[in-house]
């Protein structure tokens, strides 16, 4: 529908970026507060036509897409206020000592914006993890300039939301290029952003394959860049039989909904389930497939998703001693993704990598257990996830701290008695997780502290106090919570 | 002097690392801090002795090596004291909020370590730099175990710290393996400890060469993982002839030192002068040249070094346009570094790669611009660089606004009206810029913040208190500021 930008006019838009950048990283903590706010405005205007545009994109229900709309709109809103209250600027002060030998200079450190970032959104997110979503929000939150590559798979959404956003930039006086929105589908166009010297980082939101290639890409620059890469996870839950000895109804149906949900198309949609084989576990299964087989196969996000659904399931259930527990029942299109669950035992998972990879879309598979212990060993086999979900009493969890303690080191998020689906927008989410989960498990990306990705410390030594950035004067009229002299304080410096 | 260690025997070092690092990762953050005091305790005990054998092996002289050993031991001592306040865990708690649709969950964040961690110390730091030094000291503050390989040019000092470590850790019994030391001056031995699937972070200080192999080596891995390597800086300076014409002589004194202390041997040496030709740049060069012309040579640290510092120094002054202004007058051997000033025009130096590469040792380049705008030229062909300085008055750096915005982007430290040597440790300091200066310039290898580049965040979702790490409890026995529902605070949640 859109052509690709031309591979020459690349270096154009790279430059207009770097140009608007001069500008807006001098832009004050407010007026970038407000670009977001206005953004979160000119979106909600036109909230149900871009719905209608998403939903025949995505095929997601327009109730779904209301509720990724209302996410989107608090994403900005809220990163607009943390913008704003500076926490993430991370300011250090430490004062001069004139009478220390040797005299100690005044020092003052805060971030500072990195330069023009990329960002690639996803398929499964049109809004909040897209165009107008986190990392765009945070990149120009952090006083950086975006180059938005739309996704092929909604580009007329990202088009119509790309209009939004310049309107908003407009309506802020920001010189437009502040924000661009480009179209190109063709390996080269990645490849020519991520590459261009004036590029300083990249968000992307996709598959293991598209973002380790941005991710080396990046390091093979001479100078090279920060990736933020979400690339995907199993998620994996831990079932303990005490728990699900009352519990396994319930449980069962939470995990039916955290399956299937949005046809399996979440990034933490949970795609392994390891199990103590028992009565609570066979009750769990029991519950489980009573859930399942009620939900109707329904359509994903375009034609190669569903495509590469039903090609991976249908390998994974050709696996050796893998065996289906339950499909959704119903008639379907190859278009559609049909809830599944699936069973193996520990040594088979162990040994054979492939069942390890996600497959994105609503199946689950199920490792049975025949103890602790074996449990322990399925979680050391597995690679950095972004949640885990642990599934216990107290007496359980502390049980099974040798579990416990992999898991940190193994995932971002630990959930205790929960879905992994439903990310949290606030300062204590953590979204992101080891490789291959995510390329930088430092760094989230949703929460205020995601603005973080897309700046750097700058410290300024011997500086005259009229001549500092105002969030490291004296005075401290934004009134930012500030470590001075090892101590925080949101007062000004007497 | 020792062997290399036994390629075959790495994967055993390793593997204790990773044993130990189960056990020290759960040590309270009070008994991390008593290790680092341990160690400094131990250190100082043994202070004289191993003065004297790192100026033997290094050539620095023993003045110098106990203002190292100060800074070293208050390392330890106050990343000690930050590794207990616990401002660094960078805590996030958002609480439950059951009457929202749907219920918020309780969720709540801190930083972990990552694991073992590899330290490559440096040649020119015997202690404050290397075996005891800053990466060490926050590799275990962050809960990290660590494993040292000895720097082959003061491998005998690297030998007596790792006993005193060893004993420090012995007292206070943690595992031996917490901290490990080996010795190895082939390619391999490097390689094979970057590359082994359970090290998780790596901190070199070194050249360029030395650094970008690493981190090549470790974004290849199957995982990638996190290289933090400070590889060389030429620290640009730039002088404004207003502030020379009434400074020229305390400028150029203080200059002459920075530039010739410990013959040259720092990673913030300013290596690059960049000033405009008129009376107050003659005046600064005339006193710059009776300064230096009364520094004698002295021995560098070991003979590649200084080997390295005479082809480079010649390869330079045989560069088109390039001219000496001064050298240090004295006898002296190929192994002594001589003060040397060279000069050379703008439009040579931009179109000259090779004047912009650091030539490590008591050398630098001045670059003589007609006006402001060749100055802000030469600072845009730079690359990245740890520091930058500017001399001038209040009035020409409001003249100069693009030159100054410019280096935020260039460098990690701005220094005005000083030096770049002499690096406090303090929160404040940002030690660390854009590539190639380092290879992460998001974070800091000096001052307490350094001990965030070995953990990373994870999220506890919907535990309770009793299960939660204490660091996390609404009681906050340990009273650490913590982000509470958006806000700072360092009591408990009622």
């Amino acid at each position: 529908m859109f052509p690709d930008i031309p591979l020459a006019q690349i270096d154009d838009v790279v430059k207009d970026s770097m140009e608007a950048f001069r500008v807006f990283k001098k832009v004050s903590l407010a007026d970038r507060a407000k670009l977001l706010q206005q953004i979160a405005l000119e979106l909600e205007a036109r909230s149900d036509a871009l719905i209608a545009i998403a939903s025949a994109e995505t095929h997601l229900p327009e109730a779904r897409l209301q509720v990724e709309m209302k996410r989107t709109l608090f994403q900005l809103t809220s990163y607009a206020v943390a913008c704003e209250k500076g926490d993430w600027l991370e300011i250090r002060i430490d004062t001069a000592d004139h009478k220390r030998n040797p005299p100690k200079p005044d020092i003052r450190k805060m971030l500072h914006p990195l330069g023009p970032v990329v960002v690639f959104g996803a398929s499964n997110f049109p809004f909040a993890y897209s165009t107008p979503g986190g990392d765009t929000a945070t990149a120009l939150a952090a006083g950086c300039t975006v180059i938005v590559k739309a996704h092929p798979a909604h580009a007329q959404t990202s088009q119509q939301v790309a209009e939004v956003i310049r309107t908003a930039v407009k309506k802020c006086a920001f010189p437009d290029a502040v924000f661009q929105h480009i179209h190109g589908s063709s390996f080269e166009t990645g490849k020519a952003l991520v590459t261009h010297p004036s590029i300083k980082a990249v968000g992307f939101t996709g598959s293991y394959s598209g973002g380790k290639q941005l991710f080396d890409w990046a390091n093979q620059r001479k100078e090279p860049i920060p990736v933020f890469a979400e690339m995907g996870s199993v998620n994996p839950v831990f079932l303990f039989p005490e728990k699900l000895e009352h519990d396994a109804t319930i449980v069962a149906q939470q995990y039916a909904q955290s399956i299937t949900a949005s046809v399996g198309q979440f990034c933490t949609n949970p795609g392994l389930l390891i199990g103590i084989k028992g009565s609570g576990l066979d009750n769990f299964i029991h519950e489980l497939k009573n859930e399942i087989v009620q939900i109707k196969p329904a359509p994903m996000l375009h034609a190669g998703i569903a495509k590469a659904f039903h090609e991976k399931k249908a390998a994974a259930l050709q696996q050796k001693h893998v065996s289906l527990i339950v499909e959704g029942d119903g008639v379907y299109e190859e278009t559609f993704g049909v809830p599944t669950i699936a069973t193996v035992d520990v040594a088979v998972f162990i040994n054979n990598p492939f069942l390890h990879q996600e497959i994105f879309g609503p199946y689950s598979l199920l490792v049975q257990c025949k103890d602790n212990n074996e449990l322990l060993q399925v979680a050391r086999h597995l690679e950095g996830q972004i949640t885990s979900s642990i599934i216990a009493t107290d007496r359980e969890i502390l049980d099974n701290e040798a579990l416990i303690e992999h898991l940190k080191t193994l995932c971002g998020r630990m959930v205790l008695n929960g879905v992994p689906t439903g990310v949290e927008v606030c300062y204590a989410m953590q979204h992101g997780g080891p490789f291959p989960a995510t390329t930088d498990s430092r760094f989230t990306s949703v929460g205020p502290d995601a603005i973080k990705r897309f700046a750097r410390p700058v410290a300024y030594q011997n500086w005259p106090d009229h001549l500092l950035p105002v969030e490291l004067k004296n005075e401290n009229p934004l009134q930012i919570w500030r470590m001075v002299n090892n101590e925080w304080r949101n007062d000004a410096i007497a």
